[in-house]
């Protein structure tokens, strides 16, 4: 007779190997190192949230001080891996494999504990492919999680940064997982329930708040004039014409312009009300001029913003805002929606290549592409028509007809030269050298060629939709790479029949004076402009206060 | 100044008209008209939940009942479209426009409807592309939504067929919507909170409980000697090669084969363990014997199943089941799951044409599709590799590389003719004959032929990977589309051609013969069979029941 209650088993195992150190569901914190070695096995699949934004940096701190000599091999499996802690796992061998979606300021050290082999790579995932996994082949035994506070029922408060925190809680306490969350506070009533408390089985009130990075805050004052005329180009030439509604932006100075061109140029255009009306979107302050001056009806978020929760707890028409007054962000949902209700993506990256396919990933820095592949790519899924998406459809077909889908717009916006003026266009991505070094059967690609429709740089933009073949592609590439030696090698005259077509168009050809791109045509001009934009609601982290 | 405000200041304005028909959260069965006619207003976005399986029917048949002098012009934003009501919505004048993904049932009356002008179609929606709306511009303003039971604050257990709830209650209560609940019984205390009672402003204890359409059960008694040839076709020819082991089994009785062919045919073909091990799946009585021979490690479901509740119960270790014991379903994330999670869909359609395009949709009736476009489409967000998922890239590829991404495996089996001998291979879809007729800009289609990576009939595997151009696929079609016209008129040479190249394979090229396809190879041959394998767990519907 099969046993089909071994999980169970285990479950109820652990947890009473645990019960001396809590009370109930509440564990002291100094008992929390304690508690994770009786309820962690070697060999668990373990996530230790690891947002995009919020971490459970104190359980992180915890779990670095388990016995490696009894918890070792984890397998960690978590969307962001951002804390020197999550690294500090491999090095002290209490962690063994790895799969996750995004790093950031761990990039470089994760690139360097994989190759000291410190870490057994599974896969770099798209947000929403790492949450799947959860419920299919990659389901948590063990989560550690983040919230602002906690009954002692376990009922937990996440406020505004819900993030990831459902998602990985469900596929954990459905599948006899234990889930194990810190809070700021305990209390005796949350002020709303964004995790029932029969999903989790020990609270730990943590010494300090937990850590939010503000990740999505770009400073006006930083934004450069040839970021503004990358910004024109892309309103005018994209915005404008294909009149993308529903829409998501990337982090990065160049959408973080048009955001702040959007109540000027924007307005010049006459575009208010016609484009960029509905959003799956991170809290970026920037949007805040556009949101002010009546351009947007409806925010979804991801997660929030250092900074932005009074701000959105004062626009509840625009934000997902709950009965306790502040925004509900779902990480899931919003790639969900920027995946299937979105007409367009437009983000930046750090290198393409000549099929348009670009990505972040380079030897020396594993950043992970967090939600851009989902984002950045067409969803074959999507059933239901706008005009934006039909227009690119149809351009991408050559023709319209009953059996002719839509695309999403995939616009990359990339200066030609990025940081020490490495050259953004490449003939091959540095990701392939880091595949083969790891003996990776596919290389870490953020989008391919073939969903991107637009490129767009400071000297002009570049749509593939109208390639007919990887010769226009390649061509239409080069003919936007600037002094870049990819920019350089263009066969001049291809170029120019390109250009001719209207697969090719710089600022001339648009009807922008590239001296008009400069700075006052920014709606905020610095993060001060910002705060008083938003009525003083928005009070940006001290890193950003320079007044 | 503008108002931020003015969604709060409506729903408190009708949560105050509603308040006589209340006490607290509570309200009585016979003032639920009354009450509804207080909270929603003419031209609201409504969601009556409408499920695939679950529905809120009590409350349906209420809402029939308000004055559509007074409430008018709803716009019906919700996956299933199954019951009289549904309908009578639109025929009483209450409801004009709808965005839904399924009926079913009502597949002839909404065609009608249509046809007289009772109902403003938006569009045929794959479940989690209308989730996604719901996030951005199909925002419920109302939702009436269905569960076990609820306590007097609101918390809601949904039991088993969690469904899309949770989905739907989200985006309703922190867009200051209203949200309203039907219970089978109002308790003191839930057996767990499947959603959290601040998220619901009223529950109604309904005369009798929701309804629950069994949707998956397939009688094995039902199978034909022609799905058995298919079933072995697809296991030798398909599962074997590519050996998937995250997969979903779409509805029908060709893929019921399949379930019930693994501990036989699978079994001797030495898979056990190598394929189909985990599964993104609807509760289908015909994998227990399956399960119960040890080829299954895990299953999350999109529902319920009518009779399985208490199977799943009792194997924990294979299915999501909460701390009271039961299945915890949840379709946004088992649809997710299918989407980046699962190496292969097979499932049934009713029209292929030359282009391996698929519809179910015919003029006469529109079913909707469910969640097969999301399950059938090749996900180009996914990153992580598996051996099938790189197979079957490399081969449409023609070989591999550091940036050949993999396919998705997506199988459409159908018999070459269909019902009343109606031909499944077609030169055009119906679906194209609606589009014209309703002005739709683009027809709908349940599966594009760019996403079918095979076609399995009764005469054969059509390979379309391996398809070279447009004639090839079309050749290939025509080459396993037996009699049909569409099969008459292959080329024979080019059939034969591509019979050569492994692109066609007959049961013959397999190493099958049909006359071994017959009953004595399923592992159950009735629903009795099913209940034996189940050790008396599996409690049929009675309709079921012939013993």
């Amino acid at each position: 007779m099969r046993d089909w209650t071994k999980q169970r088993t285990e479950r109820a195992r652990r947890l009473e190997q645990a019960a001396p150190f809590a009370t109930g569901k509440v564990v002291k914190a100094d008992d929390v190192t304690a508690l994770l070695q009786r309820v962690i096995r070697s060999g668990d699949r373990l996530c230790l949230e690891g947002d995009n934004q919020k971490q459970a940096d104190f359980l992180a701190r915890c779990l670095t001080r388990v016995d490696p000599a009894t918890i070792h091999d984890l397998h960690i499996v978590q969307s962001g891996l951002v804390l020197p802690e999550h690294l500090d796992l491999f090095r002290l061998g209490i962690a063994r494999k790895l799969d996750f979606s995004y790093s950031g300021p761990q990039s470089g050290a994760i690139a360097r504990a994989l190759d000291k082999g410190n870490i057994e790579l599974g896969a770099i995932h798209t947000y929403i492919e790492l949450f799947a996994r959860y419920y299919v082949d990659l389901t948590p035994n063990v989560s550690l999680i983040a919230a602002v506070c906690a009954d002692r029922e376990g009922n937990l408060y996440t406020g505004p940064n819900t993030e990831d925190t459902p998602t990985i809680v469900e596929a954990t306490a459905y599948k006899s997982g234990i889930v194990i969350a810190q809070a700021n506070r305990i209390v005796d009533k949350v002020p709303r329930v964004d995790i029932p408390g029969d999903q989790v089985d020990f609270i730990v009130e943590a010494p300090e708040p937990f850590y939010v990075e503000p990740l999505f805050t770009r400073d006006p004052a930083a934004v450069t004039e040839s970021q503004i005329l990358m910004a024109m180009m892309a309103l005018k030439g994209i915005y404008a014409e294909y009149q993308p509604k529903r829409l998501n932006h990337g982090i990065g100075f160049a959408t973080a312009a048009i955001e702040l061109l959007l109540p000027t140029y924007g307005e010049q255009l006459g575009m208010r009300g016609k484009v960029a009306t509905h959003w799956a979107l991170n809290p970026h302050p920037t949007l805040i001029p556009a949101i002010e001056s009546g351009w947007v009806e409806q925010i979804h978020c991801f997660g929030s913003e250092v900074g932005m929760d009074g701000y959105m707890s004062a626009r509840p028409d625009i934000y997902f805002i709950g009965k306790d007054g502040t925004l509900r962000s779902n990480r899931l949902l919003c790639q969900n929606a920027g995946l299937y209700a979105c007409d367009m993506f437009i983000g930046a990256t750090l290198q393409i290549d000549l099929a348009g396919n670009s990505s972040t990933v380079t030897p020396d820095r594993i950043a992970g592409f967090g939600g851009a592949p989902n984002m950045g790519s067409d969803a074959h899924g999507r059933r239901h028509v706008s005009e934006a998406w039909l227009k690119a459809g149809h351009e991408a077909a050559g023709g319209a007809g009953p059996l002719v889908r839509g695309r999403k717009l995939v616009v990359q916006m990339v200066e030609t030269f990025g940081e020490g003026m490495k050259p953004a266009f490449v003939e091959e991505l540095d990701s392939i050298a880091l595949a083969r070094k790891l003996g990776m059967p596919l290389s870490p690609v953020m989008i391919f060629g073939d969903d991107v429709t637009h490129i767009v740089t400071e000297e002009g933009i570049a749509n593939l939709l109208l390639c007919r073949d990887a010769d226009e592609v390649e061509q239409a590439i080069r003919g936007v790479a600037g002094y870049t030696p990819v920019g350089l090698a263009r066969d001049r005259k291809k170029v120019e029949e390109l250009r001719g077509r209207g697969v090719i168009r710089r600022p001339e050809d648009l009807g922008i004076d590239p001296l008009q791109a400069n700075r006052n045509l920014l709606a905020a001009r610095s993060i001060r402009d910002l705060v008083t934009w938003s009525d003083g609601l928005y009070a940006p982290p001290s890193k950003f206060r320079n007044w």
